[in-house]
C-alpha cells in the first residue's frame, strides 16, 4: 500500500505545524473525523483512527464520543490489546482497529462506519465492484464479514472483544475495505487522508453500482485498470483531503 | 423496554440543569422537535410528546405549531383524554399520543411522523424489517394500521378521535413503531432520546431495505440478533443524542 | 375549491401589514418564490404568479429572473392575455399563467416547475396518483399535457403562446396540478401558500411513489380518502406556510 | 452552437468590468468552478476551462487543485498542446481540454467531472438521452468512450497524454456531451454560462431518466424537439447563471 502523507505532499499549500508530533496527530485525527461526517460517511455512530506516529504498536482514537464531537483533547491512545490508560469511557468496538493494525502493519489508518449505501451489498448476493476508476482500491475484491460464523446468530454483531475483532481481521484480509453484514464496512489505508479518501469513495461507489445493476450490463474495473488507477490517484489524495479540510470547518 | 436518559447518563458531558424540572422537559421537547426536523423526520408536519416527570397521567406536546418553530412555551399539557387546560389550538391528532400512553405504561415518548422512507412500506406488501443493527427495535415485526379497518373506505386518515386513537394503540400492540397507510408511522420509546433515535433509524433502515430489496436475496436480523443489538445499543443512544442537539441549534 | 388565507388564517403568530394591499402581495409572491427554491421545488428556472386582490383580470408574477433572487420590486401586473405595461423582459410562459387564470376563476396562485421526480411520470405510462394523505389533491386524476398533441413534434415544448396557454388550461381541466412530458407540470390553488402546499406535496408525492411502485402491490388513497384529505389538510396548511417561509429567509 | 455571453447578454443586471479582459475571464473562471460544486458536480475533483478570449490557440485552467478552492490567481494559460509555462503543478487530464480546443472550434468552454448520475450510463447498455426540455443539447446522441479501445484493458482510464486526449475529442465527435466509461463525462459549450448549463442538467437528466426507464414506456424528445428547446433556452443560460453565482459566493 503506498503511504499518502496529506497536504504535507509537497503541495503548494502551506500547514501550520506544531512543535509535538504527537499533537499533530491528535489535530489530523479530530478533522478525519469533522470531514468524514461532513461527507456523511459518519453520523452520530462509527470512528476513525490512526496509528502512532510515535510507538506503532499504539493507535489513536477519540473516546466513546459522536464524531461531529471530537476535538483533539478528546483522542486516547491505545494498544494492539485495545487497553488504554485514560480513565474516559472507549469505544465498544476498538477491537476492530487494535487487531486490524496488529494484522496488518501496513495499514496506518482505520474508519469504521454505517454509511448508507454500503449496507445493502453486505446483506445480499451482489458483491460490491469498483466500477468508477476513483474506486479502483475495492480490488480485487471486497469480502463480507458474516458475525453468525463466530458469534453464532443471536449476536448484537458488534465487534467488540478481541476474539471478534481477530475474526474480522481476518475476513479483511489484504483487502482495503471489509463489508459487515447487517452493520456497515471497515476501510482501512497508509494515512488519515487515505482512509478517508477510501470511505468516501466506497459510498459513491456503492451509490453508483446499485443504479447501474438496474440498467443492466455493467462494465466493471479489470483488475489491472484498478491497480493502474490506484498507482495514478493515491498521489492526488492531498488535493481532495485539502478542499474537504475547508469544507468541514 | 430500556428508560434511556439521555445526557444524564452518566455520559461525561455536563448539562445545564434548571431548578424547575418541568421546565426541563420542556426544554428536552423543544430540543427534540428541532432535532427531528434537522435530521429529515419531521417537516412543516408530525410531531413528538413527552410524558410528564411530574404526573404520568398527563403527558407534554406542543400547539398546534410546525416542529421547527417549538420552543419551550409553546408546549401544553395534555390529559389522557388528550384535553387541555391551555386555550391555544392543539394538534388534531394528539389522540395518537394519548391513546398510546394510555394503553403502554412502559412508553415515556412518542413520535409522530411523515419520514418519506417509510411510508412505501405502509402501503405494499413488502413488510418493513430490521436489516442494519442500529435498527433492531423493529424485531420482531412492524405492525401496519390501515384507517379504513376501523374508518372505513371514505376517512380522511387522520387520528383525531378517542376512538381512532384507540384502534391505532391495538395496532401498535407492544411494538416499536407502527406503519399507517398512505400516511405515515408513529415510534414510541422509553425516553425522548430513544424515541427521537428510533424514529431516524426506522427512516435509515426503510432506506437501506428498499435498495437492498431490489438487489435481492436480503439477509435481516433475526429476532435474536435484534434483541441483542437494542440491549448493546440502547446505552449508546446519548452519544448520538448529544451531537443532534449540536447540530440542531 | 377552499381559499387558504396563510398565515392570516387566524393562527395567533403577527403578521406585519402595510398600509398597501399591493405591496403585501408582492412581498408574499417574493417569498413564495423563496420557500419554492429552499424547499427544492424550484431553481434556476419556473414561476410562481398570483392573481391580484385588487383587479381579478390581471395576476402579479416577477420579471424574468431566477426565483431565488425575485424581490418585491421584481414582480410585474399582467393581464389575461399575458401582456403588461412593464418595460422589462417577462418570462416567456407567462401564457401558462394567463390562460388559467382566464379558464379558472376559482384559481387565484399558479406555481410552474420542473421538480425533478415528478418529470418521470410525465413521460412514462404510470400515472401519478394520490399514495400520501398530504396529497389527496391529486385526485381523482393528474392529467398529462403532450405538447405534441397541438404543437406537432418538433416544438420546443415551451408554453410561450396565448394558443398553447389555452391547450394546457384545456389539459389541466378541473385538476389541481397538469404534468407536462418532458417539461415538468404546473400547479394551482386557492392561494400562494395553498399552490406552495400542493407543489411540494406533489414532489414529495412522486418520490414516494416511485418507490412503492417498485415494492410492488401498491394502495392508493380512493377518491373518498381523497376529498376527505383535503377538507381535513388545507386549514391546517398555514402551519407549514409559517415554517417554510421562516426557513427560506 | 450559439454562444452564450451570461450576465453580459443583455440582462438588465449590472456586471462589474475590470480594465483587463484576462482578468474578468480568470475570476469568471474560479466562478464556474465554485458554481460546480455548489451544484454537486465537481467535488475534490474535476475541473472546468476556458479559451482565451486574447488568444483562442490557448485556454485558461486552474492548476492542480480542487475546485472549491480555485481563485483567479490559480488560473494557468496553457497551449493546446497542454503546455504552460506556469511552473505550479498543472492536472494530469489537462490534455482532455486541449485536444477537445484543438478539435471544435466552436467550443469555448470545457468541463470534465465525475457528476455521480451520469456514471452509470456510461457503464451500461443503456443510453442516455434527452427526457427534459432543459436537456436537448444531449440529441442527437451521448457518446462513450472506451478507453481500452485505445489504452488496453490495463490503463488507469485518465486522459492524461496528447494521444488519449485526441482519441476523447474523436469519441466526442459534434456532440456536446461525451461519456467516460468507469470515469465520468466531459461536456463542451460556447461559454461558462453554457458549459455549466450543460453540465449541471446532464446530471439532471441523468437522475431524472434513470427512474424513468423503471417506470417503463419512456417518451424521449424527438431531435426537432431537441433542437428547438436549445435554440429557446440558449438565451435564458444567464438567467439561471445569475442565480448559480449568487448561491455559490
Amino acid at each position: 500500500m503506498t503511504a499518502v502523507a496529506g497536504t504535507r505532499d509537497g503541495s503548494d499549500v502551506p500547514q501550520e505545524q506544531s512543535a509535538d508530533g504527537s499533537t499533530d496527530q491528535r489535530r489530523e485525527l479530530a478533522k478525519a473525523n469533522h470531514v468524514l461526517v461532513d461527507q456523511g460517511i459518519l453520523d452520530g455512530f462509527g470512528h476513525v483512527s490512526v496509528r502512532s506516529d510515535e510507538d506503532p504498536t499504539t493507535f489513536l482514537l477519540a473516546r466513546n464520543l459522536a464524531p461531529g464531537l471530537v476535538q483533539p483533547q478528546d483522542v486516547q491512545v491505545l494498544t494492539l490489546d485495545g487497553d488504554t490508560d485514560d480513565p474516559r469511557k472507549p469505544y465498544l468496538e476498538r477491537h476492530i482497529h487494535a487487531q486490524i493494525y496488529r494484522a496488518r502493519p501496513d495499514v496506518r489508518a482505520v474508519v469504521h462506519s454505517h454509511s448508507p449505501a454500503v449496507i445493502p451489498f453486505g446483506v445480499s448476493s451482489v458483491p460490491l465492484r469498483p466500477i468508477l476508476h476513483m474506486a479502483g482500491f475495492l480490488a480485487p475484491r471486497v469480502p463480507v464479514f458474516e458475525a453468525r460464523d463466530t458469534m453464532g446468530a443471536g449476536s448484537d454483531l458488534l465487534v467488540s472483544s478481541a476474539e471478534s475483532g481477530v475474526a474480522l481481521a481476518e475476513a479483511l484480509g489484504d483487502a482495503a475495505v471489509v463489508l459487515m453484514r447487517g452493520h456497515g464496512s471497515t476501510t482501512v489505508g497508509g494515512s488519515l487522508p487515505e482512509v478517508v479518501y477510501r470511505a468516501i469513495y466506497t459510498e459513491v461507489n456503492a451509490r453508483v453500482q446499485v443504479e447501474a445493476e438496474r440498467l443492466g450490463a455493467c462494465t466493471y474495473l479489470t483488475d489491472e485498470e484498478a491497480a493502474a488507477t490506484v498507482a495514478t490517484n493515491t498521489p492526488q489524495i492531498g488535493r481532495a483531503w485539502q478542499y474537504w479540510q475547508d469544507r468541514a470547518v
